[in-house]
């Protein structure tokens, strides 16, 4: 199915889907910005993700105080881009870098993030709900049909090994990353798991976790820590 | 040269260069930073770059209250990345995220940039100032040797056209960017223009106005702005 239609349209989320009754309700802030910002109205179309890989072609059937309810019309599955793609990113320094990390990888397809705090992270621990909002967001303005999933390790040390290819960016590494971009692309066995930096670096303890990583660069300079993932997620995602 | 023994440095930058008596000056907030932030004291090493492609090594031999002299020990010269890539940038709705570009742009190895006021640009103008500062610490930030080059036009009108290889980002074209990478990289005969659209993007007036132009797309998404141009900058360099 391709996307070409959904250029210019506005897409919303809602996890209140009922195919069964061709039924989705939106709330929240998404029926805010549905009713009170974009003032759609009843028989208008709307366009809604579930988030889990379908976008629903909807007409609004009723506006009420605090939802709205839209018709199914036609259902759009999409296959989930980079499917086998982990982005292990700690927390960084700036909050504004680190969001606009999550937003770029976003736009260019991953769909899995574990945040850590690194050793070296000077801001630490997790704020799950903040950074959901700027992935449902980035999800929504580059018409994405999967919410990403995110979870939060405490450190690497809990980071699962077993039965995954692990990477770690590291500036002395004879490997180009752009040279096993392709090789990750068509990969549909196993779990590949990128872990980047925070200002400063991995620690020498962070890396002996990963006896077994694979040590790829990215450039020949320096790049800030956002840089970095942003960089791996478009080489893999354009 | 290798810029391996630059991994951990502080560079500063200062168009004071005198080779024939092999003294560097650091003034104005270049001082500041060495002297006040730093505090680096007569005898350290300093490692400064004239941005047009040099990065010295030096020994500071006097601080004054408005200025450090230095003295040059060794020399290395760096080729020009990217030596025939210009993005055409137009100014964008947030700073922000145009000045987040223009970073990303600058560790990545662009360096000649043409901003522009298109004609969906809800921001419009010239920053000069403000952008060179953005360029500046990104190129001391990245250890790169070359300050890049901005300049900004009223409109793309004003673009030169003759004798350059022009790219439009089109999400409606059939060729990949990045079929066109490798072949961009390894021609050292023509120019290569990249015109990135605002939000909204660019209009057909404006699309008309380049009539030979490479129609390109990045991916099959929807792209943010700033997103287009940082993902095409991270394909050209890494």
């Amino acid at each position: 199915m391709g996307q070409a239609f959904l250029f210019d349209v506005e897409l919303y989320y809602s996890r209140l889907v009922d195919e069964r009754s061709s039924e989705i309700v939106l709330d929240d802030t998404e029926f805010k910005h549905a009713v009170k910002v974009m003032r759609n109205n009843v028989g208008d179309t709307l366009f809604v993700t579930d988030g889990l890989g379908k976008i629903y072609k909807t007409t609004i059937t009723g506006i009420k105080s605090k939802m709205l309810i839209s018709e199914i019309e036609a259902i759009y599955e999409y296959e989930k881009s980079l499917p086998n793609v982990n982005f292990v990113i700690p927390r960084l320094k700036s909050a504004d870098r680190f969001e606009f990390a999550l937003e770029k990888c976003t736009e260019l397809g991953v769909t899995k993030f574990n945040i850590f705090n690194a050793e070296r992270s000077v801001a630490k621990g997790e704020k799950s709900e903040r950074w959901r909002k700027v992935l449902l967001a980035a999800m929504k303005q580059s018409l994405r049909a999967y919410l990403p999933e995110i979870s939060f390790k405490k450190d690497l040390k809990v980071l699962n090994k077993e039965g995954n290819v692990i990477y770690i960016f590291d500036q002395n590494a004879d490997l180009l990353f752009k040279e096993v971009v392709e090789n990750i692309k068509t990969d549909d066995e196993n779990e590949h798991y990128f872990i980047f930096g925070p200002e400063g670096g991995l620690t020498e303890n962070e890396i002996k976790l990963f006896p077994n990583a694979v040590k790829v660069k990215l450039t020949g300079n320096r790049l800030r820590a956002e840089t970095a993932v942003i960089s791996a997620a478009a080489a893999l995602g354009i």
